[in-house]
């Protein structure tokens, strides 16, 4: 088969890390080799053959459409850095975490982005645990040692709290029986509530559970340094400062560009790059004012058109009959075609009808300019940016695919009719004890139990390869069955 | 049930490794969970409880019978120190990697001791597959980045090698097919055949089936100097030097004591602790010029009494007739009687009248006083210095055990009748492509597919737990179905 592509593929990391189950790793719930799989493995069945490089891209020349990379690794050959010209250029290439200026983050606390993350929180937990029961220890420092702090209360900051719970209920009852009334778990959450993605139903049942787990939630309270062994905490509620002791902080408060994203998006700051978290990129995932560069994942952040600014051309274009109102018939014409190109108006397909009455506020039957305008507004402020999930970058991968074949057989196709769409198909947090929380529009919200099947049998139908899928089935049964192993290395 | 004993273990590594296994580790045909079992867990069963510390031992004061304790790890409370006073202590420390002095070997080389040591191995590998194939490298680079060399042909040097072949012959074929032509294998070895404490005829299937391999061997050659990129290796045979390339050098070659073991010894060096190897210990496992410490496996090494020293009362003895000759029924009756205090004596008891014969040299029916003598320094001469298998330490382990009870139960028992004696059940290599060689006394020598069977189930056999049998057998199932994985970190 004659190919339309070469496909170049750059990393540092050889492997795909299937974050979302990165939390089970902290415990040993799961094997590290579980949760990733080599590209080598992934590429093998793809034709044509994509060529693999084990790299990091330094810099992107886009004026040359060339990138530089350059081996980082330990073991480096005479020729370590190399230049690769490209017509099109992808940028997926994650974030890192953010520490948002906080003092100490680096030093004492641990990130839980990566498998060596996972690997060293693996260890310290245990080493926590076996520094307490050194003989003479003060009861007091036993306490300090065994508070385990989390400091962000999204997804990956619940899930790693529920995974410690599971470990303390589980292994630490029966090996370190003795230690047990010292230990405590934190979780600090800038916000009101954890899980402020979710549903508030969903955020109270997890708080609910952690309550009832003795997971002690400090809400409304902001990290402002973390120290050797404790952490300064602000509390919005009183205004004033406490101290958390802590063994183990692990920090996960959010995400912030990697170097190379910065670099980018400076060197395109006077082409509308402005944007401090991402790559801006418009409907079709270009990076804006860059040519023929892509940036999808957490590395970029779609500019969405603001309507109101095209309420003149877009009031004329559905008026059809010119007589300065839209009739229902006018409107529903309008939002049919025109929401193609205006994602943000899709979200109205459904309910057109009662959008239409919501917006008609003194009754007429029809929509002013001025009501028009109003409805305009509010799709722009109901528009938020897409969460930083594997499902949005997936979906962008797949877009993307399909984008650049229609450009490999067309390269002046027009593109902007078909704008990149998110489709949110649910969200899932597993929070320890065999319960897990979950939304799928249209579907469930809620937590529990069976929440917690449906989130296995989705993270399991999810797994990339056959023997991913063997590896987390058997680590499941393996850690009901004989708990988790307490070596650490 | 009230105990004999109050039990503490010191250890800074919370697992117990099952060292021969470790080179399955280094390419991924097991996984490290599996061949580690954590000491938490071999302690929880065993009743009266074991009091564990994770905590590295600093020193021992044989006078005030204590040990002094450290915890070496990452998080330590304020008491990281703390004292033992011990009424017996039982010294298995195990060993560290030797060098011989050889410069470069800690810097540029790999040892393969611990579970550290073969993650390390198992990411460069990898890595120099990466490296080579960055855009641009050289050939000669890709040979030099290809080029894996093992200095050692002991079990684990050679099982290593294997280890490597199975790699490349199944998975670098699959992932990395055009780097093959730049692969070579290399084993230096200082003797003049691998596995020089196993059979010849042994060490040469070995040696035809690395050559059918294409692993290059290297004997009689001596490493002189470990540089950054190549080995300098004395060739005994031409008496000249050569230099051999390497993307990754893996050294092991034998062991030396660890330091808290050179201080012990150094402390009694006027007790007669004087073998730079190990600790000398007596027949029941004591540790020379000191009271109340016993050593075990590595870190020690038996003083056999030399026979010829007491050669005036063991004729004595012998000769109850007092007729300065030795009657058959004489020596039969004092092999019997007192091959029990001389364990070196042992090896004659099952062919008594063979060696009666042998050393009636003058055919006299009876042995004078000199036959007897060369009897006596013929057995001298023919114990070796146990070797250093997890066999043996396992073995001393078990004596300890009976010989502290009998000790509990009366102190001044007379232990001196009860020597440890070694019983060599046999000894097993995998040299890789699904065949092993192997050695049990009396029962095989040789090697194969058949010999690799055997070799896998008692492996399976030897594992201290169920969860560590169920995960080697799923290890085995899971690379042969789905092969290796190359994801490195």
């Amino acid at each position: 088969m004659e190919s339309d592509f070469e496909v170049s593929l750059v990393s540092p990391r050889n492997y795909f890390l299937f974050t979302p189950l990165l939390p089970g790793l902290t415990t040993g719930t799961l094997n590290d080799r579980t949760i990733v799989t080599s590209i080598r493995h992934l590429i093998k069945k793809v034709k044509p053959q994509i060529s693999y490089y084990e790299a990091s891209c330094t810099s992107i020349d886009p004026e040359a459409q060339q990138v530089e990379c350059q081996d980082i690794s330990g073991i480096q050959g005479s020729v370590s850095k190399f230049k690769l010209p490209y017509d099109y250029l992808v940028m997926a290439v994650g974030s890192q975490p953010a520490t948002f200026g906080t003092p100490g983050v680096r030093q004492y606390a641990h990130f839980l982005k990566t498998v060596e993350d996972a690997q060293a929180i693996r260890s310290k937990i245990i080493d926590c645990f076996e520094s307490a029961n050194i003989p003479g220890q003060p009861d007091s420092e036993k306490k300090r040692l065994l508070s385990f702090v989390v400091v962000g209360g999204g997804p990956t900051g619940c899930e790693f709290a529920g995974e410690l719970h599971d470990l303390i209920e589980k292994d630490v009852r029966k090996y370190y029986a003795h230690l047990l009334p010292y230990v405590s778990v934190h979780l600090v959450q800038s916000q009101d509530k954890v899980l402020n993605t979710f549903d508030k139903k969903i955020s109270e049942f997890v708080e609910k559970k952690f309550s009832r787990d003795h997971i002690t939630l400090h809400t409304d309270s902001r990290v402002k340094e973390v120290k050797p062994n404790e952490l300064v905490v602000y509390e919005k509620k009183n205004g004033s400062d406490i101290t958390l002791p802590f063994g183990l902080c692990v920090w996960s408060t959010g995400i912030e560009p990697i170097p190379l994203v910065k670099q980018v998006r400076d060197s395109l700051k006077d082409k509308g790059q402005t944007n401090t978290r991402a790559l801006v990129v418009d409907d079709n995932l270009q990076v804006k004012g860059a040519k023929n560069i892509f940036a999808i994942g957490d590395c970029s952040t779609i500019e969405r058109k603001h309507l109101k600014e095209h309420l003149g051309e877009m009031f004329q274009q559905a008026d059809v009959d010119g007589n300065g109102e839209l009739s229902w018939k006018e409107f529903h014409h309008f939002l049919d075609t025109v929401s193609k190109k205006y994602p943000q108006l899709e979200v109205y397909n459904g309910r057109v009808l009662e959008i239409f009455k919501e917006m008609d506020v003194d009754k007429s039957g029809s929509l002013s300019h001025e009501e028009f305008k109003h409805l305009l507004e509010k799709a722009d402020s109901e528009v938020t940016v897409l969460p930083s999930t594997a499902q949005v970058a997936s979906q962008q991968g797949q877009y993307l695919a399909t984008l650049l074949n229609t450009l490999a057989k067309d390269p002046k196709a027009d593109i902007s009719a078909t704008p990149f769409r998110y489709h949110h198909r649910g969200s899932f947090a597993s929070i320890g004890g065999s319960e897990a929380v979950g939304e799928v529009p249209g579907m469930l919200e809620g937590g529990g139990f069976q929440v917690w099947l449906m989130w296995r049998g989705i993270y399991l139908s999810k797994q990339f390869s056959i023997t991913n899928k063997v590896l987390l089935s058997f680590d499941w049964v393996r850690t009901t069955l004989f708990g988790r192993d307490v070596s650490r290395f």
